[in-house]
This record gives structure tokens, sequence and C-alpha cells, in this order.
């Protein structure tokens, strides 16, 4: 089902009006979802509006927060996201960020008491947007296992870095630090197909290709796969992106974070206040002229896009490269959904009262 | 052979004053070298004299650098090393991150026109010791390939965080984005070993266990060794590295970078100047009071110490411990040198005309 864009945004705002927030947050809500929808990462989008709502009935997400500054210098602050949703949490932690790179030339902001922020590309770009380097990363449900572990520990742990180019669009590096991401385990569940090894493992520490393995007590396993190939640099990416989140907010990390998918219950011995994020901003013009910048970027790209590839039909790819041409593909012609996705938001609209699909 | 620290230091110290350098610049970079070697990172310890020499004896290093300040704003600045040696160059722009960070809670230092500037813990490391988080990166010489490319392009770009603990050692993640250090595929060489699948392809792009692949042609693979177990998010961790110390600073980038390996020569259309590196300091209590940090941090540590391992015998190793097991061990015992090593050092002390080892 092709759905245009601007139809699955009033629904999407709707649903979150629904639930209670404000006209202001449901809108910011809705965008970061879409955008992650147009951007072709279908896993993060309105395919997770019922977790949302979910969490909301369990009483885990606060649609009327409010978001305070809990402790900052110039370029620095905590924020506690009162239990808000991410998607409006981590937007306003990346305005401060850009408010105070703007002063000083960088601004770091550290986020506790939130909850699943979406894509990380869409903060980070916010920075880009002012011809700033945008940094954004948050930690998840603990579904990935340390190198050498069999418990799970880690979230997927997504880490971004977008910066603004001139002619080219910007390259965007916006990854999970765990092999593959739940997202595409879920894919193949649906498909029913067996996964590469290297990406799960079951609860006796050996590779898997079951993509069911996750509910049997396996864990994703770190980028890297195994020791020899270096999954101990997962680790230590996963890690990073832990500690800045969450030892530096004051949320919950490691196996604490509470969980965003149905199959794990949340830790009764929190260490800090839900989720956490980390974001930053870093005005290029704090190190040399935009447009040097931006034209030894653009000279980067061309460079890279004409590496020699090994199979002439497979260049290489930038990052971010894929999601622009899926944006603006699907702006023109629309998002496709699958039927489970839309039978989940019909029957949203149907709790709610409002207009299905 | 096993040799104390001092005297591979004062040895390590003379060979830099041989080639020109002050007394604080051969101190400063023995140091770096000297401490690569007690954490047991011992491909870029005093087994790389030899090279910085031989890039000095090919102009290529200027060991009389005017380090200076380019461009910067209360928290940014790009450094010019003045061709100066990385060793020297790295901890000035660090020693400048960490000064904004005392006034404005952060500091971000891109820096060209530099080299090698070896173990990327050592900078972020002076940044722990003010109760700063330190974050350290440089490119390097062209010897990875992007996912789909067949083609040398990027360095193996390390990255490095590090993060202040209390009654446990700092937290350090120090890595290269690629699957494989050079290092290692040396290790192989002289042991006449092959290496796993998954580290080096050849020229057609086919993985190969030949650890001289390199010499013929080859490349090293990006973390995660192939598109499928995502080493298109090791390309993406490369890629940022080398915008952030290069493009942001004005320095070499991708296959322009000169090289530091004897078998590679610098390419004669540059970029810009040197090789770059990026530095950063940020204040934890711009985030916390360090007390609670380092509490929280500690009990991160201590959970994932006591992660179930796979095999008993096995632990979850925390990210940096190795290294500090070898310094406490080799500060005690020594540090031991392959004959390799020992016969290249007391070559250069005949070159020179000062004391063998």
């Amino acid at each position: 089902m092709l759905i245009s864009e601007s139809t699955l945004r009033a629904f999407t705002k709707n649903i979150f009006l629904s639930i209670g927030c404000s006209d202001e947050h449901a809108v910011l809500a809705a965008d970061v979802l879409i955008k992650s929808d147009l951007r072709g990462i279908d896993s993060h989008g309105v395919a997770r509006l019922i977790g949302y709502v979910r969490l909301w009935e369990k009483k885990r997400i606060n649609t009327k927060p409010n978001i305070t500054i809990a402790h900052e210098t110039p370029t620095t602050a905590t924020v506690d996201g009162d239990a808000g949703l991410g998607l409006v949490v981590a937007p306003f932690a990346m305005k401060l960020a850009i408010q105070k790179a703007e002063l000083y030339g960088s601004g770091w902001v550290s986020v506790r008491n939130s909850n699943h922020f979406g894509i990380a590309g869409y903060h980070a770009l916010m920075a880009v947007e002012k011809d700033m380097i945008g940094f954004a990363m948050t930690n998840a449900s603990p579904l990935v296992a340390p190198t050498f572990s069999n418990e799970r520990m880690l979230g997927t742990n997504p880490m971004c870095y977008a910066f603004p180019a001139g002619k080219y669009p910007p390259v965007i590096v916006d990854m999970a630090t765990s092999a593959a991401a739940n997202g595409k385990l879920e894919i193949a569940q649906r498909l029913g197909k067996q996964v590469p090894e290297g990406w799960i493992q079951d609860t006796n520490g050996n590779f898997t290709t079951d993509p069911h393995a996750l509910k049997k007590g396996g864990s994703l396993l770190p980028l890297g796969s195994d020791r020899e190939h270096g999954s101990h640099k997962g680790f230590g990416l996963s890690a990073t992106v832990d500690i800045l989140s969450s030892v530096l907010s004051g949320a919950n990390y490691g196996p604490w974070v509470p969980p965003f998918v149905t199959f794990l219950k949340p830790p009764t011995d929190p260490v800090g206040l839900g989720i956490g994020h980390f974001v930053g901003a870093l005005r290029v013009d704090g190190f040399r002229p935009v447009d040097e910048f931006k034209a030894h970027l653009d000279n980067w790209i061309a460079r890279f896009k004409s590496a020699s590839p090994v199979n002439p039909d497979q260049k290489v790819i930038i990052p971010g490269e894929p999601e622009m041409e899926a944006e603006a593909d699907r702006k023109k012609n629309g998002i496709p959904l699958v039927d489970a996705v839309v039978n989940d938001l019909n029957g949203l609209a149907e709790k709610f009262g409002i207009g299905k699909l």
C-alpha cells in the first residue's frame, strides 16, 4: 500500500494528539517518524507507532512532559526529559546544543529520563541545516552481548555523524553499533528466512541463523561479529554510546535500560531515569570557512564515488546517499507500507476513534 | 630482550635529539612511544622509530616546527603542525582543547600539516587526567578499501574515547576502524602465518588469507569485513575520522594522505597539508558532579565484568583493561623487544653515533 506523505503525517499527528500530546509535540513527533519512512528506514517510522502507544498505555511515556535543563555550562548541558517521548526530547536537546554552538563554537547535551528517539539521523541533520556537524546517539533495549559473553547487556546503540556538503547531499553516517539491527531480524522473521552467521548467537554463545533466537534468550552480536573480526570494537563503540548517553546524564545504562521491545520486562532496580541520549553540534566555521569545507567535502564525495568498484554494477555508496534517494522518491511517489503495519495503524485508529488510513 | 622503561626512554629521546628535535620535543615524542610499548601496543611504540627517522631523512618531517593556531573560537580551533612530528603536534592540540574545556566546558581541535601521532589513547588520556572525557582520532596511510571497492582509499583511521572512572582504571576505547590493523598483518608476516578471512582482500576484491596481500595491491577491509556483516559501518566510521581530521582542518584526506608505510609513495597532487587529527575534551562536571559520574562508571564496569561468560575462563574485557595490565607489568619487569626491533634500533644508534641498547 502506497500512502502519501501528507496523509501519513496527518494520521500520525492524530495518534499523538490522541494519547495527549500538545499540538506542537504531535507535529514534531510525527515529523521524526515520517522522516524515517521517507528516508527508507521503515523499521523506525510509523511501524513503531504502536510501540509508543503501548509504552504510553503502560504509563512509561509522559505525553505532557516538563523538559528541563538540569545542569549546564556555556557549551554543555544535561537535559531531563521528564519521561517524555524521545521524539520530542531529543530535538529539544539538539536545539540547545545548536544554540550553544552558535555562541561558543560547539554544544553538547546529554539526556536522561527519555524514551526511544527514532532515527539518530533526524537529530544530527538539525545541526547540518545550520552548517554545523551533527552528532546524535542513544542507548536502547538490552539485546547485544559484549564480546565473550552470552548475556544481553547493551542496545544496538546507534551513533550518527552528519556533515554538510556543497553540491552533494550531506554525508550522514547513521549506524547501529551491532552487526545487524533488530529491524533486520524482524524482516527475516516476516519472510521466514534464516539470517547470516555473525548477526546473532544462541544462549550458549554459538552463532545461529534462526531469526527468532532473540526471543529464545539469544543475543545480537556487536559490529565485527566475533573477536577475530573485531567484535571488541563494536562492543567498545556501543559502550561509548552507553556512557555518553546515560552514565553522563543520569539515565539507565547497560542491562538496566528500560526496553522498547515487548518480549523484555523493565528492570525493577533502575540505576537512573529512563533511557539516555547524547547530541552535539560543532560549527564548521569554527575550524575553516564553510565554503572551503563544503568544496573539499564535495571533492571527497566525488573521489569516493569514483573509487574502483569490485563489480562495475555496484559503485561505492556514500553514507546517507541511499536515504536521500529514497526521500526524493517517496516524497514524490508515496510511502510504501506493508499490510502488517497498515493493520496495526488502523487498529490504533479504531482504538482512538479517528479516521483509518 | 627485556629492556627497562628508563633505558628505552633515554635511548628514544636520544634518537629524537639526533634528528634535530628540541629537548622538550624529544622528551615528549619519546613519552608517546614509550607509553605505547608500556601498554603492550608494540606496533606503535619504538618499533616505529625507524619509520619516523626515514620520513625525516626524506624531509617529510620538520623537527623544528612552528606549531600555530590557524583559526579559533572559544571552543574550537584548527592547528597547523608545520610538518612536525604528530607525536608533539597532537599533544599541543590536546592541551589547547583542554584549556578551552576548562573555560567553556568543551574544546575541539582539528589538526592539519601533521604526521603519524602514535597511539590515539595517549592523547585522549591527557583529558582523562583532568576529569574530562577525551576524544582522539587521526587519518593514516591509505590501505583500506570502502565497501564495494578494491581501491585503497582510507587509513586504518583509529578513533579513541576515554572516560575517567573511580576505583577502576579509565575506560579507553582505542580502535582502528578497519577489521584488523596493519600491525596484525606484520605479526603474521613475521611468523609466516595466514590471516583469517575477512581482514584483507586481493586486487580483485576477494577475501585472501595471505598477509603479504597488501604489498601485492590488495587492501585492508573496514570493520565488519563485508557488506552483509556491516562493513559499510566500518567504512562510515573511517569516513567520519577522515572528515573530522582533514576535511575540517585542511589536511590531506582519503587516497591523498601521505603514507607512513614504505611500500606506498606520497601522492603528487595534494589536496591539503600533511595528515590530519581531531582531538577533543569534554568536562565531566559540565554534565553532572565528577564523583557521581565516576561512581556510576565504576558500577557500569563492575556489572560488565560480571556479565555471564560464554566460557568461564574468559570473562568480558573492559576496553582499556588489558593495556592497563600490560603497563603495570612492563613498568615493573621491563619492555620486551623482538630481535628485529632491537636490530633496527641499534642500526639507528650506529647511524647517529649514540650508545646501543
